[in-house]
């Protein structure tokens, strides 16, 4: 609970200790019974008549309960994206965080190439990469990390299964690291075994998409402006209907956060910004390709964090 | 959406051929634009004059969305826990899924034994864990697996640092592993050298509240009996202001479920639970020790579902 005379932490006895430890700069209230309980008592307490909260973080029932405990007296405003929008500009040390936590993700990649060969399941290859992360220090993935072949890798959210690689499939590899808080997310495709013309072509497709659009990607600029520019390359390989899902969203303490790269958003980049841009395409039955990278807006510039080749790998 | 004419899967285009593949006993209904939006139009459509929804599942601005747009005609009904409280009793398969991932869980942390040693860090631990899970088949942890050691072990919600290991020092492991969509949580804790008196009692109190608190679990049995026998243990051991969390939770598909096993909570055990059941001691500046095992409700008496040792290990 944020006041005009400082801040609030409710938690309770499980994290007593921790809590002492950790927290600066707000007092901390350990509650005896229930969390919400203990926050609409102090808002009563302090006859608070104005609370603000944020609707997409809290649930219908958590509201429910302060709202009939705080009393009538309070009126309670929906703001929405508040903390969000802060978060949406990085400050140069949560850039440099950031940075350290795509060159994780990109090394990771690079070290499990030699592991991908056809007769290994994709949930052995998510497993060796989830682990090399815990190895290099991170305190885990950022999502369940996708490893997804053949015609699985046309779902553009599948996880790892038990499948095994096998030749002649394309494998979307799709990772990231939490390092120190911040995430990373990063994809690559590759194919085990010589790719026919056709896939080459595709592949060819999605690099100059995210290329375009990678480009646009500067502040002032609309976010539906860099969706713009990855879809266009794709229609003008007649592969406009098989990127199904938007272009990238923004990245750092969560792995989705704003600015979402997508049709309609209206809102403009600005320096401090990090987004992924992650175009695709997504044939049923036959295969997908993504090649996603972290893209940071700089006061000068922007800068590709994420490393790792995006050359076309036949392994 | 659950209507008499039967449901709607509602989701995008990015999950097109998944929800083609998986979705048994449902239409599936792909959106264009947003979700929300076009789940209210169905309801505007369908003219549906109540709906009930999970209060506990959606959020405040996920509501204003659905209300806005369905238009003033509709009733909305919060049902608080409706699927939760079906999903508290477990069928017999469910109930098999669950041996199966508990059994997992305490095969890795028997398997991991041999690396427990001073010098090593809580976070290469973390990661041989989960690791190994996923090499028995789990899609990941139920959770972020916890190491915590010396200090930090008294930390009940501690994640695994960097810290490495000493020492006489306890180590509190607590991991779990979802294995075809059903997860299992369980926590032991070791000593790395030879413990003294004190933490032995410390040890017995713990293991004594845990077989205290199975032996009343049975049908019928109001869940706050079962945190009430733990506590009663370790009052008697002078312990009880060091036990700062419950008794144990649900489990299933999701790692906490109903019901707890906490002080006041009226639910009756029914056949088909399954929870935890995992007393601690926690004292600041030295450490904790908690021990943790999941525990189904059978029709005929209850069955242990993590079998790994629960005797002291000194290491």
């Amino acid at each position: 609970m944020i006041r005009r005379r400082g801040a609030i932490l409710f938690t309770d006895q499980r994290y007593t200790i921790q809590a002492h430890e950790e927290v600066r700069g707000a007092r901390v209230h350990i509650a005896r019974r229930s969390l919400l309980a203990e926050v609409s008592e102090e808002i009563r307490r302090a006859g608070k008549k104005h609370v603000a909260f944020e609707p997409a973080h809290l649930t219908v029932a958590q509201m429910q309960h302060l709202q009939s405990r705080a009393g009538r007296g309070t009126r309670w405003a929906a703001w929405d994206g508040f903390v969000e929008k802060l978060r949406t500009v990085k400050a140069a040390d949560e850039i440099a965080q950031m940075r350290t936590a795509a060159q994780l993700a990109s090394d990771v990649f690079e070290e499990i190439l030699p592991l991908i060969k056809a007769g290994v399941t994709e949930l052995d290859l998510a497993a060796e990469i989830e682990y090399r992360m815990r190895r290099r220090g991170a305190s885990g993935p950022s999502f369940s990390t996708i490893v997804a072949s053949g015609p699985r890798s046309a779902l553009p959210h599948a996880r790892a299964s038990s499948k095994p690689l096998k030749k002649n499939e394309l494998v979307v590899f799709d990772l990231g690291a939490i390092l120190r808080g911040y995430c990373s997310d990063m994809s690559r495709t590759i194919f085990i075994g010589r790719a026919s013309a056709r896939i080459r072509q595709w592949y060819r497709a999605v690099v100059q998409a995210q290329e375009a659009a990678t480009e646009v990607i500067s502040p002032g600029v609309k976010a539906s402006q860099v969706d713009a520019a990855a879809r266009a390359v794709l229609e003008r390989y007649g592969l406009g209907r098989r990127f199904t899902h938007s272009t990238g969203h923004g990245l750092g303490l969560e792995v989705h956060e704003s600015p979402r790269l997508a049709r309609g958003e209206k809102a403009l980049l600005r320096a401090g910004n990090v987004v992924t841009v992650e175009p695709g395409v997504y044939v049923e039955g036959v295969g997908g390709i993504r090649v996603e990278d972290d893209v940071a807006i700089l006061a000068r510039g922007t800068e590709v964090l994420t490393r790792a080749t995006r050359n076309f790998l036949e392994l």
